[in-house]
Parts: C-alpha cells; sequence; structure tokens
C-alpha cells in the first residue's frame, strides 16, 4: 500500500522586479506518494526548519547580472517550487547514505517535502545538543548562511584587531547580530544600527553591543556617525549599502575596512544608491570588499568549533525569529525587507 | 660681496573649492640674498624641473577630510609658496651633505629657487643616465608620484596574473600610461580611455595598449565596457571615479579588484559622483581599493630597478608633457583637470 501526503509549497506567480508582495507568492498543494520506485535514489524528506533569506528575493527578478555570478543566486521561475537550506527527517530513501528517520541538512524546498534528486545538497546531521533550528541559521554549513558569512567576512575580509572601533548595520538581522558578538568577544568596540527601539534596547541589553541607534530617528547620518564614533570606524559591516555606507566612509579611519554583505537598500529599490567619497577611499586606505561566504567553506571547521563554543559558554547568545507553518513563508520574506525579523528568519514547517 | 636674485614664485590668492581657474594664482617676486649666515644649515636649491600633480588642488581647498590623512595632502594656505616635488642644483649649502653644484631632488617649490630648511626633504640623485625630468615624473622617490603609484598601486593592489584583462581610465595621465604599459609588459590585455582621437591613437600606436577609446565619443559607458571587454574586466585602474567606474563595476568579472588612485571627477564638481551596483560588488566578490604611494616606499628599490630596465630595453615608453617657466604652472594645473595633459606633467623651469 502506497502512503500519499499532500504537500504544501511555495511558488511565485511572476518574477519579482522590486520589493515583493504577497500577491506574488502562490500556495499550491500537489499529492506526494512516500514510497519510491524500485531502483530510485532519492530521498524524500520531510522539511522541518526552512530558511528565510535575501538573496531568494534577488533570485526571483527577471534577470540580475548577480544571477550569473553564483550558483546559489540562481534565477527562480514562476510556478516552480523554491530551494532553500533547511533541516528535515528522512521518510524514505533509496539512498544507501541515509536511512529513515535521519535528520538531514542541506538544500531543500519552500513546502512540506522535498524529494531530493540524486546529487542533491543533502548530509546527516549532528545536532551536537543544540536545536535543529541553529542549524539552519547561525551554524549552517552552506553558502549565504548566516554563521559563516558573519565569521569568513568579519574575521577573513576585515581582520580586525582588538580595540578597533566596529560599526554594524542591519545589527539585528542574522548575519549582524552575530558580526556584533564576534567583535565583542574579540574585544573590540561595536556599534550597531537597526529601526526600532526595542531593537537599540535588544543590541544594548541581550547582545553586549557598547552602543547602538535607530536609524529612523536619525536625519544626518554622517553627523549620527561621528556622534557614536568620535575616533572614527576601523570597520564596517556593511547590510544595507546606500546613504549608510556613504555616511560611514566619511567617519572611516586610516586602513578603514569595509566587507559589503548585503544591500538591503538595493534589492527592492535602485533608487536608494549612494556614492561614497572616492576621494576618502585614497586618502584613507579604504577597502571595499565585497564576498560570499561560499568562498571560505575551507573555514567551515573553525566556524563551527569556535561558534559553538562561544554558545555554549554564552559568550554568544542565539538570535532567532521563528514563524510557524509553510504559509508563513512570503510574509516571512517580505517583512525581511522592512526589517520586522530580530535574528535569523526561520519557518518551522513541522514538529519533529 | 652678497649675490641677489630676483626669485620669483607661484601662490594662490584664495582657497579653491572647485576647478581652478587663473585668476585664483598670482606670480610673485621677491628677492633672494644667495648666501647663508654664518652657522645656517639650510641650503638653496635652483629649480630645475619641478612637479604638478591632482593632489595639489585638493591641498588648496578651504578645507577637505583628506588634508588630515595625508601629509602629502596638507593645506596649502593662500600667499604662502607652494611645494612641489622637483629636481634643482645646489647653489649654496650650509648643510655638509651638499656642496654647489650637486644634483639633488626633493620637496622643492612652485618657484625659481627654494631654500630648504633643516629637516627638508632633500637628496643627492643619481640621474643613472636618464634625463632629469624622468626623476621628476615616472622614476621619482616620494609619495604621490606617478611612477611608485603606478608600480605599487597595479603589482601590489592588484595583484595581476597574466592573460588578465585590464582597464586604465585617464590613460594618457602620469599614473595610467605606466599602469597600461607595466600590464603589457606582464602579459595583460589593456584596454585604456583617454579624451581625444588623438590620444587613443597614442596609447595604440605608441604605447602598445591592445585597444583604446575616447570616452566622449561613448554616451553609454557601460555598453562600451562591454564592447571592449567582451569577457569582462579582471582588473580597473580608476583615475577618474564618478561614471566610469560605476560602468567598470558593472563590466567586471568575479574577484575583480579596482584599484582606487585618482578621482579627477571629484576635484572639482562634487556632484559628479556616480554608485555602483554594491550588489555587484558582492555577487562578483569585487575589491575596491583605495591607495597612497607613500604606503608602499619598501618597494622604491624593486620599483626603481625595474622601470629603468625597462626604460633602456624600451619595454616601456616615458611619456612626459613638460612647459617651460614657473608663469606656466597654474595653466598646467588647470589643464590636468581639462585631461589635456599626455603624459606626467612638468614644469622645466631653467636650463641645468
Amino acid at each position: 500500500m502506497k502512503m500519499e501526503v499532500i504537500n504544501r509549497y511555495i511558488t511565485i506567480k511572476n518574477h519579482v522586479d522590486g520589493a515583493s508582495q504577497d500577491s506574488d507568492f502562490e500556495l499550491r498543494s500537489s499529492p506526494l506518494v512516500l514510497s519510491l520506485e524500485p531502483g530510485s535514489d532519492e530521498v524524500i524528506v520531510k522539511n522541518l526548519y526552512v530558511s528565510i533569506y535575501p538573496g531568494q528575493l534577488i533570485r526571483m527578478k527577471s534577470y540580475s547580472s548577480s544571477q550569473e555570478c553564483s550558483k546559489s543566486a540562481a534565477a527562480i521561475t514562476p510556478g516552480e517550487d523554491i530551494d532553500a537550506y533547511g533541516v528535515g527527517k528522512v521518510v524514505v530513501s533509496g539512498n544507501p547514505k541515509f536511512g529513515k528517520g535521519d535528520i538531514v541538512a542541506g538544500l531543500l524546498k519552500w513546502g512540506e517535502f522535498t524529494v531530493v534528486k540524486p546529487g542533491g545538497m543533502l548530509n546527516k546531521l549532528d545536532p551536537m545538543g543544540f536545536p535543529l533550528s541553529y542549524h539552519v541559521g547561525m551554524l549552517g554549513s552552506v553558502s549565504g548562511l548566516s554563521g559563516l558569512t558573519a565569521y569568513a567576512g568579519f574575521f577573513e575580509v576585515c581582520k580586525p584587531k582588538k580595540g578597533e572601533k566596529v560599526f554594524v548595520s542591519a545589527a539585528l538581522g542574522s548575519v549582524g547580530n552575530l558580526v556584533g558578538q564576534f567583535a565583542k568577544v574579540l574585544g573590540c568596540y561595536v556599534v550597531g544600527c537597526a529601526g526600532s527601539k526595542e531593537k537599540v534596547a535588544l543590541l544594548k541589553e541581550k547582545l553586549g553591543f557598547d552602543d547602538a541607534f535607530n536609524y529612523r530617528e536619525e536625519p544626518d547620518l554622517e553627523s549620527t556617525l561621528q556622534r557614536y564614533f568620535p575616533d572614527g570606524i576601523d570597520i564596517y559591516f556593511d547590510n544595507v549599502g546606500g546613504h549608510m555606507q556613504k555616511a560611514a566612509v566619511s567617519n572611516m579611519n586610516i586602513n578603514g575596512r569595509i566587507a559589503v554583505c548585503g544591500v538591503i537598500s538595493e534589492y527592492t529599490d535602485r533608487q536608494k544608491r549612494a556614492a561614497p567619497s572616492m576621494m576618502d577611499v585614497i586618502y584613507k586606505r579604504i577597502k571595499i570588499q565585497g564576498f560570499l561566504a561560499g568562498d571560505y567553506l575551507n573555514l567551515f571547521g573553525d566556524f563551527l568549533s569556535t561558534t559553538c563554543d562561544y554558545l555554549r559558554t554564552g559568550e554568544i547568545q542565539p538570535l532567532e525569529d521563528i514563524s510557524d507553518g509553510v504559509e508563513s513563508i512570503p510574509s516571512a520574506l517580505i517583512n525581511l525587507f522592512g526589517g520586522q525579523n530580530t535574528g535569523k528568519k526561520i519557518i518551522k514547517v513541522a514538529e519533529e
């Protein structure tokens, strides 16, 4: 007897070239037989947690040159299911590497089940005593994910030294909160910005940032940064681009470094660009460096052991923002660009 | 008997905050006694060649944050004489290191004579068989000078590999022409841009660039660069900033590098800024790096022997643009920003 379920999943109705809205998405259902043809080496996974990240919106555009530069940025086709990093449990396996009940992590779908084809990215997961959701966010092991992005971007791209002054934008985002916490552990002076009073309090009280401000209340970002960094900025971890980047360049010290990690301002509205002073860039010998975590997979072991240690000692606080059910996926992505998440945005698709 | 001469020198009447014009400058004269008080350790130098470089205009602004970042960018005060790198001949010396008739190089003045105080930057010069003017421009040994800027910026900041595709803006400028020639010697594909048909011909015919274009005839720089670099740009040596930088970012390859050397567009008009796509910067892992040659003085020995060899074998062509007399200094500086020089701009103040 073949067991059949209804698999609910999210798709887009059309390419999304600006900000996304509810009407761009569709929740579809299709029957799925929970067994495999003889000889099949597919794996059917029941999805438990899936990730929401800004890069997915870029993949929904009708065209972006970035789609050619990185496999993780390949275009998403309307009507098709959408892949996303996640953690799940094997329901049935034609692949001898996996058995029923195994907890796995890899490239799953924005849906309730994933049929992983041979060659698909899937690995058994050792939770190491941490909640499964941590492995979707801060401890996740593939490109585009927050933990390695924060670690590689901060330590490798910025090459920080103890005592340096670090500014983090979108500091409660999935990457920013970890960058700020890594910087504090190293002994840097860290200021973050976020979009509400509550978030500012969280940065200072829960995450131990030296200071924080609400950028929505600051009409003149250059003088704001001057106030928070009277001795200048050595490192700017840039998650937003635009006017904040420009203001940071004005306030940077000699040999300042900017790791460009995200451009929330550019994803949804190309008009919000702002050009930093290249004269400052020259005279202050500033480095502006784009990067992708996928180029630093060789550091994954270091990153994982370091971060797990800090989580166990409490030097780093996990920061997750979890919604329930596949139907919450569209609003979770939309709200990401409104800065409505606090920490890594994750969808809990099902109970273990 | 004390010999007295009339020393003619250039000064500014006022700070210059935009483009400079003739009326900003003044040719002054004052008597100078060509002998020293007993016990004085000054050196009086008859200036032979002095340098004209864009950084001098920045120093004339009433304020620029760059003036705080680099000694070579310190503000110039109206009415005072203006220092500039140059080569001269010692007339009288109170310093045992120098004797009458010595050829010296160092920080002189935009004038006919320089009284070098103790501690002033002055060294005996071995011309090594080259014309003295070469030692003001491409072979000069202090910060802000073209040869070391080209060498350090290209080899150290861009880390080029044979076969890479290199784009140079202001390619007939003092730095750009050398960068292009270094890149050709290394075996790169090199395209330059300049501001006239004659300059384009010079780049291709005299300097051996693979191709070149006149940016004034190109209304859409993004598609221009796409045409000249169908396989993308690996290295952009940026002497101008603004829209050209933006177009270069759009056409860069993965792991592309931009050495930001000059911002002609920004020196005289802050409105010409243009913001490159930070999404491209991220997905293509582009590095945008400002630099000053003064940080690479440790490379001066390498640079000098390499460049002298190439000059002797003819693999590198010298490119100088020499005007005569201190009275030609103001127009030389003004025209630098109109792109009217071909190669290093030098003033021949006097015959040897």
